[in-house]
């Protein structure tokens, strides 16, 4: 987490006066999100998020993720918007970079996030859902069941055993346990798929922003929820399943739109699939980052302590 | 420029609930100043900035600097003093590191600045020595020009010229110059001894703030104004002298507090030491720091090239 671009005072005044948002009073740059550079502006009119996209964005993904947000937006959800200027234009170009203005939302994430935090998130999961049903535009899974066996093949049996051992054998199963139960007719639609706490802005038990749709994408619409439970559910390292959260967070989501039958029988398989693909990511990026390199290496393991917990207590959705 | 130490919103609401400003709004980990690491708070009441203390700033000196923040503040200069708690207590203790709770200041670091930018500076510099002239405490300048030649002896020669062929002598002459005409007759003071563009927030052509004063201490005053002539009055990498900000800086300072006429004779000698203390730091910091680390090496040429610009141009301070 770190501001990768450097952009003066000058050139974010200029960069400002496209828009229609008032003259700048403070810039500081922020060091959150994936890897893109961010700038918390302040003008004479308000807050705004100014993103420049480093390499993790693809350009091409961006009028997605701006037509994204801007539904919904319109549907009432506390998601923030690329900004037009006065020509229109959102995608703009700073310091060589593809560069959004962004409406800034007030609130913090959590760390340790209370039942009740978990409920409101599960209901606002579900609130973007139900918004998301007649969002038309797609976007693959860059990071989908599809791709995992190759992401595996790319970290390598030696390097996989190498973060714990047996590892490359546990994926290997997992994967053939996966491929032959993976669903393919529940419900699609866009998700955010990355639902992290750290992604979540609240004030007190209050959800005021959802963001960070960088990883947003067409998918089974309750592999969202799974992903969302895995990554509030248990403590930071795995070993501590939250069932107070996990209900919570359930409930939450049900509150707002209702999981079919044949969602709530596939949550166990989806969850073990959400765990498996942070594991995934994660076992990738610790393999290639070098451990003094700007992005902190998270550990895989906290994900193959997770996918245990899924593997052996099936019941956790329905208890 | 990164944050150091991750802060959870709990702690920090935990933290600031021994002030009196109140409740958490916002909290944006933020990169800039010397190696602390700094949050941009907004609560219901206003905007504050938090900084734990990493290693780079000695906790015994944060009462030097709070006393100097709080006289110039109380003086009517604009700076950000520290937040006592309900208990009257400044330095506090945030995960296992000293912090502060610090007012925040509107304003931009603008990076390439106007002439009436640095008119601007230069007043707020003597503005601030004019009120400095009662200030008691005293910090020494653990950089000061004692220190240089040590300094110099810990870069080695060998690393000196692999940086630019001929550097160590040519560090070597100009530490000879200085021990033989270094003045000891000069008013002392505190000084900000780091006001660096970066340091300065403007708003236009106003100053709205003077930061960062982890490095300011008691030494010679003028060689305050030769510090900030160095660092404004260059293009980034010390090949070209600006002679209007040279005159607009030194216009400034002299309509806020003029200078001695020994002071404006001692300003060529004071700014050839203060380009040679930056050139001996960042060579220091070019030697000492490893290419990919996470803090941005900055070229020790830069102030090199000022160097000799002061040497062969004695005249740029009477002009």
């Amino acid at each position: 987490m770190a501001v990768y671009t450097k952009v003066s005072a000058e050139e974010i005044d200029r960069f400002l006066s496209r828009f229609d948002v008032g003259t700048l009073v403070s810039a500081k740059g922020i060091a959150e999100g994936v890897e893109n550079s961010n700038y918390l502006l302040e003008t004479t009119q308000g807050k705004f998020i100014l993103t420049l996209y480093e390499k993790r964005v693809d350009p091409a993904d961006l009028p997605f993720f701006i037509a994204l947000l801007d539904h919904l937006a319109r549907a009432g959800c506390l998601v923030p918007p690329m900004i037009a200027d006065r020509e229109g234009t959102k995608i703009q170009q700073l310091c060589g970079r593809s560069a959004c203005l962004i409406t800034f939302l007030p609130g913090v994430s959590v760390s340790h996030p209370t039942p009740d935090q978990a409920r409101a998130t599960g209901r606002a999961l579900g609130d973007m859902h139900r918004a998301l049903e007649n969002f038309v535009p797609e976007r693959r899974n860059s990071m989908d069941h599809e791709g995992w066996r190759a992401l595996a093949d790319q970290c390598g049996p030696a390097q996989l055993d190498d973060i714990a051992p047996g590892l490359a054998e546990a994926i290997a199963q997992e994967l053939d346990h996966l491929d032959q139960y993976w669903p393919d007719d529940l419900p699609r639609s866009a998700i955010h798929a990355d639902l992290f706490p750290d992604n979540v802005l609240m004030l007190e038990d209050r959800v005021t922003g959802l963001i960070d749709f960088y990883f947003s994408c067409t998918d089974i619409r309750a592999y969202d929820l799974a992903v969302t439970h895995a990554a509030w559910c248990f403590s930071d390292d795995g070993t501590e399943f939250y069932a107070p959260i996990s209900r919570a967070l359930l409930e939450g989501y049900g509150s707002a739109f209702p999981l079919s039958e044949a969602e709530r029988r596939a949550l166990p398989l989806l969850a073990r699939g959400a765990a498996l693909r942070f594991l995934l990511t994660r076992a990738y990026d610790w393999i290639n980052t070098p451990a003094d390199a700007m992005v902190t290496r998270k550990d895989p393991q906290a994900f193959l302590n997770r996918l245990q917990h899924y593997q052996n207590h099936e019941d956790i959705f329905t208890a």
